[in-house]
């Protein structure tokens, strides 16, 4: 017999009438007539109404029959930045070289100029329009890095903004400290200098106003060798933070190999990944998360090799990568489209790569991602008969409501 | 000296403080301080603040410095129709074939079964969410197509609904009709039969209602030859009404040809034209209008030859192509950024193709498409510092406000 729950009390909710789909197990089969109990911000019980637990006289919202999951999880974003890159991306379409645009001050120097000229408070302000618009889809939980200050006190400043981002709206903001994601001008051509000059001690000092979740890393070409991402990650373990990376998105230069060798919670774009990749990621349970965004905003062909992830068990996420630069993408249903269609993934893998898998990814499958109890309340309510719809439509959003921490938003 | 108006007249209404680009010009470099003069439903001047008329009195709308540009157009949707083909697009990245899935009950048949099924405000309630979330995008004009009813009842309808859209939400829609897009089951092999009975009549009692605009047809192997549509085409002409065409979609059929023969308005899809196709459409002053939410969504990567059609200057439009099987786009602004993305269309290009080019393909040059005097006062303002801001963001709406017909929605 379920366990009564105490009914007097006053933040017990029962959220009825709803097409659950907990994501607790692979299927994404809705259960019909589903109930979410809440208690204050967590869940009690997610389940079939006729097995939940006895709450008389509880507070009940009726769902009107629509499907519900739980908040979306964009586990990769740029979003703190400053300015945007639209000049740039009109020139290049006008036929205009990297050279050119360069001159003209494009690239990502532009976007760290921007970044740095803008105080805390208004890094915050240019990021709240950018995750509305995630927030409106139903996102419950998202992932905001630095790495377009590469100064430490601009590092510290984008952090900031990101925490900040969390108490200014109903969201779980994580952090990564992203120091090592380009040289800049100041340093151009002496990568030791500025990992000893400015990464490593601006990850001291983020670390120390308790502003780093995760560290992580560009290890490309014309970024930085898994050598110099090692010093990074040797810093990250020693202060007990987990690592993250980077890794094969534009050439196979080792990155995926080196995350999971430093067991890192997730490898990120993955289009160069080989079959030893995968297996290497497998071992280290490192989930491989794949940013579609990118992958179509640079017209890039090499696709991520998918099978290989599948045929090795590598849990596979899907995430925005929202950036000025190489992804202004600010939706994760467009994400997960895109996933579909240009990567071939199912429905229920981009279902699954926006809350569980996504919720590995940032290590929180403890606190959300799924909706079972003892997690947070965090999950959505749509207009849809089936979660093959939030795949399929392109620019859409069905949303009917939000819910985080058990309060509508 | 500029012809002072009556600023009696209690609706003549000045929005100043605008960036304002026309769009009558090539030139999308916004006019610093312009403003827009309306007189009840039209322009009575766009421009230069220093160069307006005289309207001392007249009601002040202050648009904050904010980028103006004329309401977008999509020239080319299918946003009436039954249900969707969310599961038919879950089964097939799940892995099964086209012939499972047509098992299942999937393809254009169970659109147009679900379509047949629906009274003509059912299908008005079916597309609202769809056409709202165009509007919301500083939409004031729509070309809605019928041919999932594939009888001639539920053609009717669909057109019928069609010209209901037009009155449910403050919005101009144009109709097409396309009977000839599919031969239904029960003429499968018959398309002489199904043009002899259906198409021909069903547009004559389409248009004794006053129901059709335009005539449209789908020119492919899967679906009509170049010579079933001339017939189409024939009596289009003897009825008075422009004709249009999904042409060279999957392969060089000769359609483009055929509707620069005939006139028409726009040849649609063109993935697969030659130069000598894009010459026809320059002959013809035929628009081109470019889906690139279907190449897309059916993962084409023959791309239309753009060099061809600028090299011969026939003016390209950019649409959504809105329907529920090879492209469930609800978004103009993601057509533009898929535009500029996979088909390397400029930013110039993109806004024109949804504005000046897309009024071109509608025949509506003379009412709407650009900001200038006597055209319909229907305007988006966007909180964006650029043209290329609403081309290059993926997933972001700007809209501030949408003003149609001089009334702001
Ligand atoms: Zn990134
Ligand atoms: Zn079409």
């Amino acid at each position: 017999m379920p366990t009564p729950i105490p009914s007097r009390d006053a933040d017990v909710k029962l959220w009825r009438n709803a097409r659950l789909v907990t994501i607790a197990s692979p299927s994404v089969e809705p259960i019909e007539n589903g109930v979410v109990v809440t208690s204050g911000e967590r869940i009690v019980f997610a389940g079939a109404a006729s097995e939940a637990p006895d709450i008389a006289g509880a507070q009940q919202i009726d769902l009107g029959g629509r499907l519900v999951t739980p908040a979306l999880i964009d586990c990769h974003t740029h979003i703190v930045h400053g300015g945007n890159r639209a000049r740039e991306f009109e020139m290049r379409l006008d036929g205009a070289s990297y050279v050119e645009i360069a001159k003209a001050g494009g690239g990502i120097v532009s976007t760290v100029r921007a970044t740095r000229a803008l105080s805390v408070e208004e890094l915050v302000e240019q990021a709240l329009p950018r995750l509305d618009t995630l927030l409106g889809e139903g996102l419950g939980t998202i992932e905001i890095k630095s790495g377009y200050g590469l100064s430490i006190e601009a590092e510290l400043n984008m952090l900031r903004a990101a925490r900040a981002l969390g108490h200014r709206r109903a969201v779980r903001v994580v952090t990564s400290y992203l120091g090592a994601h380009a040289t800049p001008e100041e340093y151009r051509g002496r990568n030791a200098d500025y990992l000893d000059e400015v990464v490593l001690p601006g990850l001291k000092a983020a670390h120390a106003e308790g502003l780093v979740d995760a560290v992580d890393g560009f290890c490309e070409g014309i970024a930085f060798s898994p050598e110099e991402i090692a010093r990074v990650f040797d810093l990250a373990l020693e202060l007990g933070l987990p690592v993250k990376l980077h890794a094969e998105q534009l050439s196979h230069l080792g990155g995926t190999r080196l995350a999971a060798h430093y067991g890192a919670l997730s490898a990120d774009h993955l289009e160069y990944i080989d079959d030893a990749d995968a297996q290497a990621m497998a071992t280290a349970s490192t989930i491989a998360v794949l940013l579609p965004g990118a992958f179509y905003a640079i017209r890039e062909t090499h696709k991520p090799d998918v099978a290989a992830l599948r045929r090795h068990g590598v849990p596979i996420a899907v995430a925005t990568d929202c950036n000025p630069g190489t992804s202004p993408l600010t939706s994760l249903l467009l994400g997960m489209n895109m996933a579909a269609t240009l990567f071939g993934l199912t429905v229920t893998e981009c279902l699954a790569g926006t809350t569980r898998i996504a919720a590995r990814a940032l290590g929180l499958l403890e606190q959300t991602g799924t909706l079972e109890a003892d997690k947070s309340a965090d999950f959505a309510v749509w207009n849809c008969a089936s979660v093959a719809e939030l795949t399929y439509r392109i620019g859409f959003n069905p949303l009917h409501r939000r819910i985080f921490k058990g309060k509508a938003t």
